[in-house]
């Protein structure tokens, strides 16, 4: 799969993301500028409707669609918030739709899933498995598969990064966390488009590391997947996200899950909002690059805020020590 | 000291509130409609700048000052939400700001009064008791005195209650926590300007219940003070808040700290947004009325976020069993 988008592509999908969501909040935070040591802005995707950034994808896709597509309704694999994305953008235009999630998913996700209508099925040990089995199952079914990197996903949720170019352009850095690769992508597109000299960080987990390890060695590969960050749970590569990645990205840090629950727990202290892990992953990157940010005016995207109150006491009660 | 603030001064209002900040999203909950047992929106105060809706009242108050009123700087008293908006403001106008806070107050709140440049000086057991110690200080000093009530406080804040109705006009029932009175005035004043047949009721802690018993009896007195919501933790009440909420509102509720508390956690488990235990009495208040509530459109103002991590830590431990 080869992909064309670009900043054109962003700016159309724009008329289909407005029409049911408002741009978000990019907000400074004066005590997260003494934590990272230079200033530092939050881009609130956490402030969506469904709590992250993926539902500008879904419906500009659900926007995109012809009438013959639509007609089957949607079929997609998702750890949560990329399902709440379809979900959402189904009931919008009035479509069925099926998503398939791996055991143990995230029961916050799940609920929310179901509660805007869509129908729910648990296939598989991770994201991977279950969406090779709904994508068999789209096919049996004339239903529409939407792939986790579909262009007009990438073009949808291109639209935050817009935003940050708008609000902010005088930004110097954008960390972005990476799962599949659609946010870093059309952030990326639409950052180096605007201003071809700012710094594009993908971050992914250590326990998750595939798409960093094939951006590194520019090839395709499966890798190990063990986060507990299951925004960021994928170990498989995507063609089409691989290739803008390694036209657009900077650099592409990996970042233990520590780091990110640590993460979790600051972005509570200081910006009062909650983070779900893979959210709190460019907080983390951050940190652990602050000697190269200084001086610069770095966005971090808080790309989602979809933890369960479980994981939310477990990590406040490990880290909330002083 | 009376009042005259209606719909057209909040209109006016907006021109200094947007010069800084956005409106706030008013969301459905289609999981919180479940637990309410109707249409159940919240209004995101907790998404502003500085977590709670108190920053817009700063912003047009400090923009309706004349320059003699702002060189001596701005004083107040605050357990913290107001006094981020009176620093916030300060901070956007150039001007000096000192702050009064009582023993205990939320430290995450000084944190960020402080790293917005304000002076913080604690003083007293209570926010009254603060309140009058600064007043005196402001006197001395010819600094400008900032009441919690002040009418351009009240306008200011008011520009929610617009944002409400105009991105909702079916909304049948808005809920509002009441500390001094600012907010939920405000609203009502807005709606029921805009839809005289709107339901407007307040919220106040079992354990502050100055205003609510104020409002009852129809007279001034001062009440006990024992709550864990600092937002809500006045012990007395103010002429002008309460001539409008006699206006105004048509019940208000008083809800036990343990059902606020709950609240807090139903938020986090339900719409993955941190309120305060202030920010959560709305949601207290619809649980406890839920039968007077079927079939209306409901609003409820998550007024503010800034919890601490250990309130939250303790709310999660004790409240999340299942």
């Amino acid at each position: 799969m080869t992909t064309s988008t670009g900043l054109h592509d962003i700016i159309c999908a724009r008329t289909n993301v407005y029409r049911y969501l408002k741009p978000t909040p990019l907000y400074h935070y004066p005590t997260l500028r003494q934590l990272v040591g230079t200033d530092t802005w939050i881009k609130h995707e956490n402030h969506q409707p469904v709590g992250a950034f993926k539902v500008r994808g879904g419906l500009h896709l659900a926007a995109s669609l012809t009438e013959n597509q639509k007609k089957g309704g949607l079929y997609t694999a998702s750890t949560g918030n990329h399902g709440q994305s379809i979900a959402f953008a189904a009931r919008a235009f009035g479509l069925a739709a099926t998503i398939a999630v791996p055991e143990g998913a995230n029961r916050g996700k799940i609920a929310a899933m179901r509660s805007l209508g869509a129908e729910v099925v648990t296939h598989g040990a991770d994201f991977d498995t279950a969406r090779e089995w709904i994508k068999e199952i789209a096919s049996q079914k004339s239903g529409y598969f939407v792939g986790p990197t579909d262009e007009p996903l990438i073009q949808g949720v291109g639209t935050y990064g817009l935003e940050i170019m708008e609000d902010l352009p005088e930004t110097d850095v954008i960390i972005v966390p990476v799962g599949a690769g659609s946010g870093v992508c059309g952030t990326a597109i639409a950052a180096k488009t605007i201003k071809p000299d700012i710094t594009i960080i993908g971050v992914q987990s250590a326990q998750a590391p595939t798409q960093q390890k094939c951006w590194k060695k520019r090839s395709m590969e499966q890798g190990s997947m063990a986060t507990i960050a299951e925004g960021l749970a994928t170990r498989v590569a995507f063609d089409n996200t691989q290739q803008l990645m390694r036209k657009y990205l900077d650099d592409f840090l990996l970042v233990d899950d520590r780091a990110i629950e640590q993460a979790v727990y600051l972005l509570l202290e200081h910006t009062h909002n909650v983070a779900e892990e893979a959210g709190a992953a460019s907080l983390a990157g951050a940190l652990q690059i602050k000697n190269q940010l200084a001086g610069k005016n770095v966005v971090l995207v808080l790309s989602g805020g979809n933890i369960t109150a479980q994981r939310l006491q477990y990590i406040l009660t490990e880290y909330n020590k002083c």
